[in-house]
């Protein structure tokens, strides 16, 4: 191999992990937000409502953020691609969003975990939040400075995610006899889907060589911290020796993401390009 | 009867006219965002899936202060009952909003009409908004220091309704062949939900002579202007001599409501007062 050829190899390979690593974030605060946003118009008391509703609005619009990113750095690795004209018109967000299959979506699978009563959409909106606040807070420091622009923008927002489902975990956990018990059951539900926050998938461990992603390994024990403090003060214990469920990244996923993504793709599949 | 008395009953009468006058203000707000956050998280576009949203968020957020303002004048109706003691507990913003039959709903006609394809979502929200701007508008001079209020705060919101869908109306008519058909189709379908904007119920004639209400047949000529320059640049026509539909604003409802209702209001009859 002559040097061209190892630096345009090279770069092919960076270049992949880094959509890889950035569909990854989009795929993540695009899947919850859609969660939330079934709460939507739901109640049952119309301040939460709102609350949920707006909290979907910011991760949808992180995730277009990263996805219009994502889409760039597609085109541009299609147009320098060695084999010429691409099958396939423009990559956008949308297509991204509305036209990729459960297989090549890369959120972790504590996201695409379903609603359930209030309780686990709480706990999952605390966990996850927490974990983002940690992830956003180092991606400021990116080599990339699109990857750590938008980092910096979600912030403020995780930062208001945290404090309303902390709030909320507390007041449940440390509520009534029967709030207590539901959210004990939402840690049951959910806890086995936290370990794999913290386990990089291939394309999270050249992010971490290549000097513009973060060592997702490094967040557990700020992320262990946050919770213990949390779950302390709503008189919850945290689970230990729980076996962890693992795979969402590498596209490895429950059952569940199919139907969420029968469900927002819809339209997009049943009429292509709807430009009207 | 003596003066009291009757001063007694002029102000229950007024009260309940208020009271109606105020939840008809909500129940078109809240009944129309219901209707715009079935788009949540079902695209078919990102970018407008979230703008459609946050329409969704700022009519349940006016719905939200005319329920409590609603409410906190039910209470006091109740307090002050010849009656003395009511039966039922605190009527809240939430009482109002989930526990109401769609016979005691007053929104008018037009926003409980399905959300269908984008071109009647769209249309349907053209419409109303440009209603909803010229009644605000005067709302602001309500003798009620707490409707006045309520309005003056909306409208920085609703002027972004009317220039968002009124940019939709003019993409979609003056756009494809296939749009043009489509938003032709909603004018179709919407046109003769119109009229009743301009019909007043009782309580709006009462609200009118008590000076807290809108004279809504006035609104008429400018919200036919508008509607004109906005279909004029559309290349759309504006319908003439259209039978119109009307009751809703009486509880003579469509169809659609009770599925809106069963909708929105499942969790709160299926486990009232789940207040943890």
């Amino acid at each position: 191999m002559n040097p061209q050829n190892f630096m345009a190899t090279s770069k092919i390979k960076i270049q992949n992990s880094k959509i890889n690593y950035t569909l990854h974030l989009a795929d993540n605060a695009l899947i919850l937000g859609h969660r939330n946003s079934e709460w939507c118009g739901h109640g049952p008391v119309l301040e939460q409502d709102i609350a949920i509703t707006n909290i979907s609005l910011d991760l949808i619009g992180q995730a277009r953020n990263f996805y219009q990113y994502a889409a760039e750095l597609t085109n541009e690795a299609k147009a320098s691609s060695p084999q010429g004209e691409e099958v396939g018109g423009e990559v956008t967000e949308d297509t991204l969003a509305y036209l990729r299959d459960a297989r090549d979506f890369k959120n972790c699978l504590l996201v695409e975990q379903p609603n359930g009563d209030w309780a686990v959409t709480i706990l999952r909106q605390f966990l996850f939040s927490v974990y983002q606040y940690l992830l956003y807070q180092r991606l400021q420091t990116s080599n990339d400075a699109q990857l750590a622009a938008i980092a910096e923008k979600a912030l403020k927002e995780v930062t208001y995610h945290i404090r309303w489902s902390s709030e909320w975990v507390i007041r449940l956990g440390d509520g009534t006899e029967e709030s207590h018990k539901k959210i004990l059951k939402a840690i049951d539900d959910l806890w086995m889907f936290t370990g794999e926050l913290f386990k990089p998938a291939l394309y999270e461990t050249e992010a971490v060589e290549d000097g513009f992603g973060v060592d997702v390994a490094n967040l557990k024990d700020g992320w262990m911290q946050k919770v213990k403090n949390v779950f302390g003060e709503a008189t919850l214990p945290v689970p230990e020796n729980v076996w962890m469920q693992s795979g969402g990244k590498e596209g490895m996923h429950t059952e569940y993401l199919g139907y969420i993504l029968a469900d927002m793709q819809f339209l997009q599949r049943a009429y292509p390009d709807c430009e009207w």
